[in-house]
């Protein structure tokens, strides 16, 4: 295991040639790792998680192909493993629930859940941050959204995250309902020109309603890591 | 003053060498041209709304300059001119009133107002209809929306136009309270990633409410026209 | 069956998990919610169109394919369902038919006519609401369209659909001909720079013809249900 | 003074005509309405002003004009009022000091301070939350933002806004170096292909490190409502 | 004069350091050297014009300031200088009548005259190839074009160049009533979402008429020299 | 069949339900109409095969598939249609040889020449118009194109064709070797930023030698009808 | 073997037909041709590699698809033949080593690296140019960059090939750190609003260390020919 | 001053508050820190040089406004000042002459010399490295450039810098004429669909001749970087 000069801490990595795991990530940022599987070999993929896993990780990747999560579960046990085809993510081992601060999960639209199913796995499998999910209260129908009126007061979440393709309108009537940080995750769900998810992208960076964060198109890990560093400042109750 | 062979009527114009005068228009479409005038000289202008009123016409011109206004005012007279300088429209004469269906006028912010007003006096002056509006409901304040939502059911407005920039998402959450024709107006306000109206022009086109008719950034004209057509489709009460 | 405070009726919506069915946008909206089946699996499809269909809708499903139709067929019978495979419409019901103002369909070219069926299916069996179609009427050879101009005038219709990829250039013309609410329909027909339908929108979102409504590109569901609203301001002859 | 149905609280709203001033957003959302000066006339920014400052309300306006600060004078007292040329800031009243966890505050270059006063001043002034600024630590000299690693680290410290225009590059570095929610503040600063701040976006979009919220180009007042929803959420010490 | 190694004639020009001229452009290609008068000094493009002229050539300026205009009037003579100050160029000298075909012009609004205007010098100016205008024929009113259908079949025109902005839509129409080659310029003349021409430009891309030639945006003189080649094609009547 | 009043002969159609063939196009514009192929299915393009061809004319399909290429075959005859795997083009019949001017057609690479071939088979077999080919004559090595260079000179071409993909500058130094008309022709040949022939076009419209006729993407039929076109202005020798 | 007009030598060119293989590059620029596999049929592919190689060449093929390389084996023989399969680099014989001066290869992450492999190989294979890779050094782990600092400094190098997508940070932040001439290979690895590697494109050109060489997207050969040209220019040990 | 942890030398910076001076810069990469005047203020600007200048370095500003210059020259004295007014350079002090190689600059036309100066005075003026400059060779007049062959050969020359506008070609035709390093060097010249230099940009990213670089849109600063780091490569004569 090699050694970089030390940058105050979290500074260490395994270097297996044709990666350098970050092993130190986990004490520099509080979070694992995420692994991108694709453009990746089966094999790469693999030995990824095989030396992570052994050295202690949770390990999380994201867009898995079958191929691949089979090529993880022979090389590293599939007990532990989880994959879920709908979502592409790819889990092993699990981390122990923190008990504190929730997340609040909502999608515009039935297609958005695979998104938020990424994020859903991200912060209960990787972080042990738990959940809750009401999918499915696109603005089109503005009484869906207000019958939850209620979980967007409750002290228990720390954040939201909001996914919605198309118009990509929610996050933003959501945001202007509430003081907690939400999170904007656009969604490549649409056609003609939502062009892959621009056009939710862009509504949401422009919300009239101050403070959304947005990330990538069908970023579900990302928003995870997002909330989870909101969840890491607030107080355990 | 010259004559197209006949397309079944309304095939008049007048011909004054730099520009065509479409006199039938009114016939053929129930609505008087409207005169873009950026990009025309102050002469031209001028010269285009005198032949245009003599002949009996209402005259619209839209992103109209001062200079433009002026000249206007010398060569056909101030009395039946009106010029409003937050929209840029000229108005030469107006329509009688025709005491039919209205037209319900939304914003989501008071700087989208101007759009707005170029809409209501086309509608008002050029077509005869009258209007209500309604400023200043974006989504980030939804209950604002909320406390109009009397005038979205209200039998004696025929569609509505909701004109927002930004994040463009009112249209939406109109359209889903409503089964009047929704006319989204995208404006150019915003900033950054708003792209001169793109991200508000792209989130109504891919409005999860269906049936929004969407026009041109900034084209309080172009929705107008729209907004007359379907109320001529309306009956009077 | 949740139900949200209301907002002044039509405020119902039926919970299943995944999906809120908006069961009060026929009496909001006068029209049934569309389904877009992309992006959800066969077993919500499926169960979508039956809790619908039990609770009385007809259903619509765009994008559908045919597993999904399969699914729909094994769980929500036979019997009343129609598919569609050229344009991916599948309709559960029928709507009685209306029997008051229709809606003229038209197409500049043969490739656009499964974008144009969907409308139609849409119109016909969702809002009962008849058509008539003319297609292949493009600006390359204008004399086709000259042929139909008496539709145009018909005051039968209460609005007009025209869909175009390539240049879209045909609804421009069209909005020139009639005082009917035109509705530009862009198809992602065309090569090359046509950028899937980017250029046919754009030509109709900066149509010389004041007044065009434009919709996303192939997206005739939501050309019909704005030309339904439209309908629903017309009187019954 | 109208009053929407409440919404769970924090419904209300003094209706002014051209604008419906959201009194409600601070129990709501626990921050006071921005105004966006840009596109409004100097009277109806003084009368925002105005009248939000008469309800007790602090008053934050974005993108002023010299014109506009000058009305905002005249009419609400220039006593408690502060204009910051340089970054367009307009603040009417100061929030008490909260006294909790600080805001870091993070610029690429010298060019991107404007942007960076906008987000302090609007945590300072609006929310009364404390901050720090670490000027030009651009990723081309990597020592300059590793001499002030131990701030990245500091427990006083609940979030970090980080300013970058040209490549955008610095966010991602950062965020890879803290636990800390990052929030990544693309500006205009670049020329050619930065397209306005476009290639910055994307870049903190595309982050390699994971859970950076990005926000809209030059929004200084967007992202300091993020981060103090986020402070928010941290126990005071 | 410097002297390239020939390129089979056509190959001399003349050094004057800050610019090449290029000399043979008229043997190699008939037609004289354009000068963009844009981002060069007063200074230069007075030089240029003075060394050009010395050689014999009638020398074209395009996009030229009225500075520029002055500068070279001083320099070369003012006698057979003319300045459009509305097109900005910048004609010195006048090609010798050919006599051969001529080239139809023609705009589809009031606010494109000034590209054909560019059009219309170069190729009379330039090549002493005579043009006929017919201005404003715009689809929204399709008679006006009809009513200049002889036109079009003339043979006495060699080519039909058809200047649009908007919606782009004339060149097409116009293509598909005439076998002469026809030539789409777009013009900048439009808003919102037209994108500085870009929308013109790709509607006469996409063009369902087979066989327009398109040049750049506001490029008249480029839509000149095009034409000009045409007409060197066509016999002498 | 069906006849539209006459827009000055050229006029007449053939109606077949999904289709209006412009059997006029012959007489008006002095080529055949092309057909599309893609989007349409192999019975609708069979049919438009045979009603054209028992018409009389020759018929050219793009974009054809094997599966539309049988069905014609079926339907329409073997015997005198050729299919061009390569170039997707169909031809039923074969226009009798002009004997006139020749059309010189040029390609940057290898991979530029299905798109050469459909504009030569469009030429020949649709025209009846002569062509030369010069394959791989890229700016990468100007040799090759200066050992063509008599060919541009050559009195019996009318005009030249000239497809490029990548950075498409072969057109521009074409152009600037010749008096002759020249169609820059943009393939998809490319990767990364070419982003689908985007920067070849791009290039093209902005050819730093004047006259450049541009078509769409990957075009041939179009930059075909064009070059026939310019040959129809040309004299027989 | 036809023979241009010699442009100062390495003028010369094998005319095969569809091909014109430019021989001479070698002696005019040093470096072999590169043959784009995409878009040519196998035979062809392989009739290019069999003529260059006849003649003497090192032939390397990019984007070869496995047909193409069976293609190639069976004309051109498969002895030294190699074919990459993760990159589709396809090699036909190797340069002699040359001995002096290498090139650093650097991936931000491991999908990075089949694009950097097809640089290595141009390089090595064709060039003979030795190279050493340091794989997966992304700025989201700096310390794994810092612990290969050394390599940056070594003389041994003349220049540094850093491929990295997403964010497209690694570039810049490498050359802040040598004085080296750096190459910035932007990869299409990426997701969302990467638009195909259009993010990391921008950020590259963006770069706010000055003087990073930027090529396009996944264009490992380019890159490769860009580091041996500057290491033609530095001084053999 | 600060200093950061060493990163194996070149850490050191000066803190001014409002920046943090790179004075490793030259330790490091053989460069000085160039200073982006736009958008800082002039007395800022004035500071930045008159500390680096102190400290013992040449300054480099792009970009600088009259304003700005003269601020310098108040502070930090006008002796050794130059502003060049064309292309915004202000250099204060002057590096030693290297009598190394040179480097060879070259333009398409005459509006882009004022981007090819910044290039030549930051070379020249920072790097003590010699130029010679081509202008005006663009490719319509292919024979200027075959003039300059001689100069492609020139062992002197390190590596050629390419400025071009419009369609960006002249980079690839040189590419192709030399093993030399090219820089090809987009500038904004040019109207229309060039879109501010993106059309000059994508041509260069896509040239057909291997290995060129490419820097941003007018970034003469970016090219002479690039070649100074190439000519630091090279051995003394």
């Amino acid at each position: 295991m090699a050694r970089a000069r030390r940058l105050g801490g979290g500074a260490g990595f395994i270097d297996i040639g044709f990666a350098k795991l970050d092993t130190g990530r986990l004490e520099r940022r509080g979070m694992p790792e995420g692994i991108l599987c694709e453009g990746k070999s089966p094999a790469q993929v693999a030995e990824i998680f095989r030396v992570l896993s052994s050295a202690g990780h949770v390990v999380i990747g994201t867009r898995a192909s079958g191929a691949q999560a089979k090529a993880v579960g022979r090389k590293a046990g599939r007990k532990k493993l989880r994959f879920n085809k709908l979502s592409g993510t790819l889990v092993l081992g699990r981390a122990r629930e923190r008990g504190g601060k929730k997340v609040l999960l909502m999608s515009a639209g039935t297609a958005d859940l695979p998104v938020l199913i990424e994020a859903k796995e991200t912060l209960e499998d990787g972080f042990g941050i738990a959940t809750e999910t009401v999918a499915d209260v696109g603005v089109a129908g503005l009484h869906r959204l207000l019958a939850s009126e209620g979980k967007l007061k409750d002290v228990r979440f720390a954040a939201v995250i909001v996914a919605a393709g198309m118009d990509g309108a929610l996050p933003s009537v959501v945001a202007g309902m509430t003081g907690k940080p939400v999170i904007g995750l656009p969604t490549s769900v649409g056609y003609g020109a939502s062009f892959g998810g621009l056009a939710a992208l862009l509504a949401m960076l422009n919300s009239c309603a101050g403070g959304l964060a947005v990330v990538n198109i069908d970023n579900g890990f990302g928003a995870a890591c997002l909330a989870a560093a909101i969840v890491g400042q607030a107080p355990e109750p």
